[in-house]
């Protein structure tokens, strides 16, 4: 265990846990944790972090976004107005309906304990703390609308959008006080050198590893598809085994070679990608009738962009070989492809050796889910930093996180802090 | 061609053909074929019917069940009350929604060809000929409603099953002017020497072999399962395929396993049998979600009880090896076990014998689906004509007849008949 790492990290880890949770009884719903973007706890939400930032020292504002962004500046730099350069950390603050306490929130408050830190030990570095208003796209189906427009990526189409209450996006800007026109002066600074982001894992592969850290590689590049298949519904009694065109038969070749080819793919050397059938609708879906046609989802995602492309095209060749074979039909369709999207080298090599120097283990582990950090990238230098996920789960009341991950996560940010300001 | 086929077989076919159409009009829906149960359009059915069966010489009635029953004899024997041995013929006038027009009905209308040319040629046997009021079990959801009556196995407690408006089976049959109270006189006469079923066969076999007729040797036993499979639900993006517990990639290899094993019993030598998938449900269904669990269901065929009851056994052992294997949970439930119906031997081969004499292979086929006859087995020495079905479509207003099919069944039946009665 380090020096720096001091006897208050352990109430740190534990009051971080307890302010997650005091936030998550700030609820569109009562009994459980349902905050999607601009609703009325978002108010209570600004005006809990906005005490803490202000007893910070910090300086506080909401941008046009709902983005609740603080300054904080060393004492050295008290006089100058600009060309003092920052370090960007943050994470969202609205949620999944019935959510868990951590996904996201845990990293704005992580945020802070760092600026208490850093304030503590008179670092010589800005740092702006950014709770972002929208990352999970729950309320308008499109994520990222607070990060789009930090980056200065916020397409004024967006505005339109409308939420299931008939309410837009420029609605709910306007009704929370805020100006959309002013939407152009959220974009971040010149001065901001990088981002930095704190987040659960949300998946199982650190706890399975016994591991309390990673250093995230990139954002999996993703391709949805859909896949119908269609046979001839037929009387599940009269049809005999060999005049069958069974859609479900079929497609059920066809998942466990989705199976296959994805368990492949994590063998030693090969780039890994997941590969999912989530979705599936049978037509007619009766007990007595064979199967007329199945209609399936596939979700394939990978940090590599021409292992996941590859690896789509070889699964929907797979369906129509499958299909060809057994005289089916077989339609496919890509609806989504989304290139993968890689932190920063120089950072996220930083951040490794921060989190070697805290005494952990610096796995490096791409994430499967989309992050603020995703959209980010875009506009500055960017690292990400994940803490386990016990049981892996995520997106649900469950959700937790260890006190001692914490405490890791605060003792290699901060080292990766003082190095950049080092720098 | 035989001699006795005569020069009207063809026109019969025609007329047959055209008399299907006609009371595929009679419908509780315009536009489209849906006759449950003594709903009003059985009342044109029933007045259409009566008025061939008055012209054709015979006694009419209509029993407690709703079945319309005619009743003709030899003039040698108009004035025997009793003591006249007589065949029963029949089939059932009730449909299921958006039928064709020859499922059921069909048989009827060549039961009346039959006692024309009974009639024409005195056949020294009494004919009755049944139009059975429900078979389909749309109405009630329990089929064999009309033939239960006739086998005198109509359980009182089918009485209070109610339809979708709440009118109990005892309110349909009291509002189509009858008397629940006398069904017991429903009961087929001690005088009937058997009992004898012409259908389309509903299924693609004559078809795919180029045959026009088919003897039944029996109706196929049935056991139905659901078998639920309980994985993890996880995020499709942050779970690496080695940590997965895909319930649908477990039943994707089972439904593989079904389909295989029931594939193998159509090897030379082997209890033919049928086994499908047919319905599938997924929770959570989501295209970025792992499935949690499926629940799916299994139908198993055979006219051999042994061998289904060993291979429902199988597939559902081998659900619970893949489950155990991949470390999901598997529940297993037999929701219905009905063993198989064997058609009298003796009548079977006569009729096998008349099929061959009229000139056609006597190929004999397991009924894939349950008919009257099933019921009418458990009382009557039982014998049963397939007729090939055009693509093997039936339940769909697509359902077909050939004339020549229709030509071939009463040229085959009409030696039957001869036969019997010479016996």
């Amino acid at each position: 265990m380090k020096k720096e790492a001091g006897v208050g990290e352990k109430n740190r880890a534990a009051d971080a846990i307890a302010e997650c949770q005091l936030l998550a009884t700030m609820s569109e719903e009562p009994g459980r944790t349902t905050r999607r973007f601009l609703t009325p706890p978002f108010h209570d939400v600004h005006a809990h972090l906005r005490a803490r930032m202000i007893a910070l020292g910090m300086t506080v504002t909401v941008d046009a976004a709902g983005n609740l962004r603080a300054f904080w500046r060393p004492e050295a730099d008290a006089g100058k107005s600009a060309g003092v350069k920052r370090l960007v950390i943050g994470s969202h603050i609205d949620t999944v309906p019935d959510a868990g306490a951590f996904d996201g929130v845990l990293g704005v408050i992580l945020a802070l304990e760092l600026v208490e830190k850093a304030r503590a030990n008179s670092l010589p570095m800005a740092l702006e703390v950014i709770a972002f208003s929208e990352e999970e796209g729950v309320r308008f189906g499109v994520p990222f609308l607070g990060s789009r427009a930090v980056a200065g990526r916020f397409d004024p189409a967006l505005l339109k959008l409308k939420d299931a209450d008939g309410v837009s996006v420029e609605g709910a800007i306007r009704c929370f006080r805020l100006n959309p026109d002013q939407l152009d002066e959220a974009a971040i600074s010149d001065e901001a050198i990088g981002f930095f982001e704190i987040h659960i894992e949300q998946g199982p592969v650190l706890e399975a590893e016994g591991l309390q850290l990673a250093c995230v590689t990139g954002i999996v590049g993703q391709t949805r598809c859909e896949v119908i298949f269609t046979g001839q519904a037929n009387h599940a009694g009269t049809t005999p085994m060999r005049l069958r065109h069974d859609a479900l038969a079929c497609a059920a070749e066809w998942i466990s070679g989705v199976e296959k080819l994805a368990a492949r793919s994590e063998k030693p050397g090969k780039s890994e990608l997941v590969a999912t059938v989530g979705k599936i609708a049978l037509e007619p879906n009766a007990v007595n009738v064979i199967p007329g046609s199945v209609r399936v989802s596939l979700d394939v995602r990978s940090a590599c962009d021409a292992t996941r492309e590859d690896a789509a095209a070889e699964l929907l060749n797979l369906a129509r070989e499958i299909s060809d074979r057994r005289l089916l039909r077989c339609e496919t369709r890509t609806l989504m492809t989304q290139p993968a999207v890689p932190m920063d080298e120089r950072l996220t090599a930083f951040l490794a050796d921060s989190i070697e120097a805290a005494g952990f283990s610096p796995r490096r582990l791409p994430s499967g889910a989309g992050h603020d950090a995703m959209v980010m990238a875009t506009r500055l230098p960017t690292a990400m930093l994940f803490l386990r996920s016990p049981g892996g789960i995520s997106h649900h009341p469950a959700e937790a996180v260890l006190e001692g991950d914490i405490e890791a996560a605060l003792r290699a940010s901060w080292i990766f802090l003082q190095r950049l300001a080092d720098q």
